[in-house]
């Protein structure tokens, strides 16, 4: 092993949501009370739903603690056909859906399956970190586009199908093997509307690009804004959605994830039958689990019920954070529509910080409060607040950022 | 995309082990009954034990349904370290523990972060399948050792010498990233002597090659056998070990699995933490089932009546198919002394069949018996049987084997 124990590829693995786990864990250690605002993890301030939590026991106690179905259990498959139905008047067939141990499995099945050494992959930035790190642990490149802060984090149109064209003349198109949007996105917390996505879906047609939407906020919905799932815009040409368990179902912990490949075409029936390949070589995901997440989406009285009390929660804690940092003169907040997370851009030029780094370093040391560092998700100068404490916690939290960034300011 | 959708890797993503589902459920459907002998679930026959349920219960009711550490649970890495101290005398620290769904995501992140496209890694013969293609998938390739047949499944170290030796003076030994040994063996059934062990510990160390012992049967011992588990005998030299509850523990579903590091040179090292930086990507497993499987190692007393119970009717099971199996003139089988698999040998020449495959797709479309073709694990004409089913059952099959094979005679 003279060359060195490591893999080339393994230097990409890195979670920079928990970067500064270590400077955490020393000063919990030295009896200091860390606020962590930076891990998107509702089931640490919503219980998860106690319907759920019988199914899962229930599960349990009739033994189904065996491996289960590879692609995941017909009970809940038929659960998630039902959603999309009923949701999205989407018709899928039982071999539409694979089940992952979250949508971490299914960004490692996805981009193992699809990128060789060189490919590429449009990513919108700020993207969610481990896209990033799973696209280039497989040998791929980004083609980056950007969500535009000045216009709500919108998708800028032209300058997408610009890059692209660069990219067909260049003949770069065809080691382009998809097109990953987040919706509504993390870290922004930006709902993206029908006619961005359309245009999207119109780009990847145009372009030949199998295009890929991570929907598993699309029941955190607020301030008015109206939800739409790529499966409404993307009729007829090949497409996946991932979802899961962890945020609308509010179960983090219970790991269950899904991709979904609606449509019949050749790609699409090609990476179906390549996802449950994948789904089989690692035989089974956590089994009573999944019969809970069937209950979860099956039950639609009980479901309607407690996503509706979380969201309106998140509502309020998001739009009075907001409302508080928006007094702090060297940051600026897009106010969020979707998912749980407040992305300011911070005012470096005016603060004695360096970087964004920087500040979320000394945001941690010095008022105990861990967040997220924008670099890491592709966007310098920002920096990535979870709202999803408690509202008093969360009051307590920006006002301790603003104080914090008058005491630095140059 | 006109080079195609699917990476060049992807085509090693197989699963020997479900390669005649479709098949299967074909006969099912025609309302036929199949006698599934082709998947190692012990949760199938035996119950998980109630205190490890009753646990899982208990967390899932106090609401640990949030992302675990990415490591895995304190509780539970505390209780492997107890575990490995009783059983072995082996003092474990902390950080030497990352917890995996499954032996096949601790093989994921094994591969990923070892193997350069080229790479090699010693795999024994027979294997378990998804050790080679893991390994294919990272773009590695196998330097094959045999175990011998004739001499009980043992290991040939002069051989395994002989193969290192010509790698060495090819110049390939420096691409040698891991030597992996499955003990008990699976598809065999073999436990490996503590005189082989020691010898593939001085090998390993004379190369310079990373040992890794799969022990996931490491309490599945029987008529008389002795296990010696890799760190009686490699100390203070690099080396992991794979485990987990699926079998052992008889929770298959609950997927939790263990990559333990003991030793803290540079090498050892250098890959726990990297295997903490994987654990940190994919954020969590399941977390109520951590608890659950830290009960189920802590509560010593029910986990060895439990394993008591289970492993002496597992040996029962496999004594009595064994006994009939010998009956049959066109089959030799090695008796096995763990796991819960046998594998016999096939006189492919007597019988009208070209190969394993044909022999295993009779059995499954004539008698209803779903096995494995030998090749599939490296080895023609064999095929695994997993004689976990009630002996009833196996009783018949075997009968039914020894019919078959009657009926097929040249």
């Amino acid at each position: 092993m003279e060359e060195g124990l490591l893999s080339k590829r393994s230097k990409y693995v890195y979670n920079i949501l928990l970067e500064e786990e270590g400077l955490a864990s020393n000063l919990a250690e030295a009896g200091k009370k860390v606020v962590k605002l930076n891990r998107g993890d509702p089931a640490v301030y919503f219980k998860t739903p106690k319907y759920m939590i019988d199914a899962y026991v229930k599960a349990l106690r009739s033994n189904q603690t065996y491996y289960s179905r590879a692609e995941g259990a017909k009970t809940l498959i038929n659960a998630v056909i039902k959603r999309y139905k009923e949701f999205y008047g989407l018709a899928l067939s039982e071999d539409s859906i694979i089940t992952t141990e979250g949508v971490s499995e299914a960004l490692y099945f996805i981009n193992s399956s699809l990128i060789n050494t060189g490919d590429m992959a449009v990513i919108f930035r700020p993207y969610y970190n481990q896209y990033m790190t799973t696209l280039e642990l497989h040998g791929g490149r980004p083609i980056f586009a950007d969500y535009d802060e000045r216009n709500m984090w919108a998708v800028d149109l032209d300058a997408l199908r610009k890059s692209l064209k660069s990219a067909r003349s260049n003949g770069q198109i065809k080691r382009v093997k998809y097109m990953l949007v987040t919706n509504p996105n993390n870290p922004t917390g930006t709902v993206l509307s029908r006619r961005i996505l359309s245009g999207l879906a119109d780009i990847a047609n145009e372009y030949g690009i199998f295009l890929i939407s991570d929907e598993i906020y699309d029941e955190i919905i607020f301030n008015g804004a109206k939800f739409t799932s790529i499966s409404e815009v993307a009729k007829g040409m090949p497409y996946a959605i991932l979802n899961g368990a962890s945020k609308n179902f509010d179960a983090t912990g219970f790991r269950i994830g899904f991709i979904i490949i609606p449509e019949h075409d050749r790609l699409s029936s090609e990476l179906k039958s390549k996802m449950s390949d994948y789904a089989r070589m690692r035989l089974s995901v956590n089994t009573p689990a999944q019969y809970a997440v069937a209950e979860g989406i099956s039950n639609s009285k009980e479901h309607a019920k407690a996503i509706k009390e979380m969201v309106s929660e998140i509502e309020k804690r998001i739009n009075s954070s907001v409302r508080i940092l928006r007094e702090n003169e060297y940051l600026d907040v897009v106010r969020p529509n979707g998912a749980f997370y407040i992305f300011p851009h911070i005012d470096i030029k005016s603060l004695k910080f360096r970087n964004d780094k920087g500040f979320v370093e000394g945001l941690l040391k010095e008022k105990l409060l861990q967040t997220a560092r924008g670099s890491g998700f592709g966007s310098p100068a920002h920096f990535r607040i979870v709202s999803l404490a408690t509202e008093s916690i969360l009051t307590d939290s920006m006002k301790k950022i603003n104080e914090f960034c008058i005491k630095h300011a140059r």
